[in-house]
């Protein structure tokens, strides 16, 4: 039975990285998308996150399958009960990043990005891609170094939608209210996806040392 | 056992009540905040938040509990997965609250809403009380005309939610950036905490008839 069970584990990390992996690729065509106006990107990413979505329900079947049959306790009942949230929020960068690639679609052939805030942009959609790349490693071998980098680079994504902000709200900003509009939601966007890389991060720290 | 274990349902849900009233209460003085520009009423959205958070974790571990003692299967595992999920979005719905509220404060003495566009947002919030009020009565009740009300409510706050977008988009929208910027993250906010609720209400529909 124990080892059935670990079996079933293995299962379930195998998923979460596949996900995880999910939510890098869609971010990246996402940030292509938005990057580039490129609407084929676009539609791959909203592609992408369907799928994702359909394989996040499909995890959490699979979960719930596993607390049915083999009645967890202790730390194996937390792994478990933490798939369900690392599930959810995987499902939720793809989608996220799906919102980013939609703005692209929506825009197209113009631009959603003015050229004044392109290199905030591009940087921003850089650590959004490397920290999904983090989240695959971290949950393929839970290392601890990287759920430090993740920390760090988040604040870094941070900065940079607060400096989108401070951008917008300058007395010199002078572009229409639909940049306004696309700069404004694609920012969260992308600083949302990052958070949801810092709840994975503590999650898998606190099943690691039993500490937030 | 069995006895224990209906208690053990039964204070799961009146927590879930619990958090809704929270939320509730939460988006009511949010609301009031980001209408009238009053900076106490946004200040005690900030701090139910906080608390509603520390309540939903609470659940949390009182579900994972139950989940290590009791060993439920079938439906009673569901309600206890399903009790995890409504938790973070009965968590989430207040955070967006606050959210509204900090964008009153952050704007204060000034107003966030030009006047433009005032009564589509005395509209929104309005539904988004309601819809709180709704995941109350349909948490403590399982009343499923309520579910479907709560569709239906929804439906009219995304229509809102791209009215705004309408208005802020259209030749004749004179207001500045940031007021592009707070009306932008404030629908956008008013329109995810409608979204958790048809969550919620999903959630109950399928505990109550097997489909989605």
């Amino acid at each position: 039975m124990r080892a059935v069970f670990q079996q079933e584990l293995k299962e379930v990390q195998s998923r979460l990285v596949e996900l995880a992996r999910g939510a890098q690729k869609i971010v990246t065509k996402a940030s292509g998308a938005f990057l580039n106006s490129d609407v084929s990107l676009a539609d791959e990413a909203l592609a992408l996150a369907d799928s994702n979505e359909e394989k996040a329900l499909d995890l959490d079947e699979l979960v719930i399958r596993i607390l049915a049959t083999q009645s967890p306790v202790a730390r194996d009942l937390r792994i478990l009960v933490s798939a369900l949230r690392m599930s959810a929020s995987l499902e939720r960068m793809g989608s996220l990043a799906s919102h980013i690639a939609a703005i692209a679609r929506y825009r197209f052939p113009g631009s959603a990005i003015p050229e004044s805030l392109r290199p905030t942009f591009e940087e921003m959609a850089a650590i959004d891609q490397e920290l999904a790349s983090k989240a695959v490693s971290l949950l393929e071998n839970t290392d601890l170094d990287i759920a430090r980098e993740i920390q760090a680079r988040d604040e870094a994504v941070d900065l940079l939608h607060r400096k989108v902000f401070d951008v917008v709200l300058a007395s010199d900003w002078s572009e229409n209210a639909m940049y306004t509009v696309d700069v404004t939601l694609a920012s969260r966007y992308f600083e949302r996806f990052a958070d949801h890389v810092v709840d994975i991060s503590a999650k898998v720290s606190f099943l690691q040392t039993g500490e937030w």
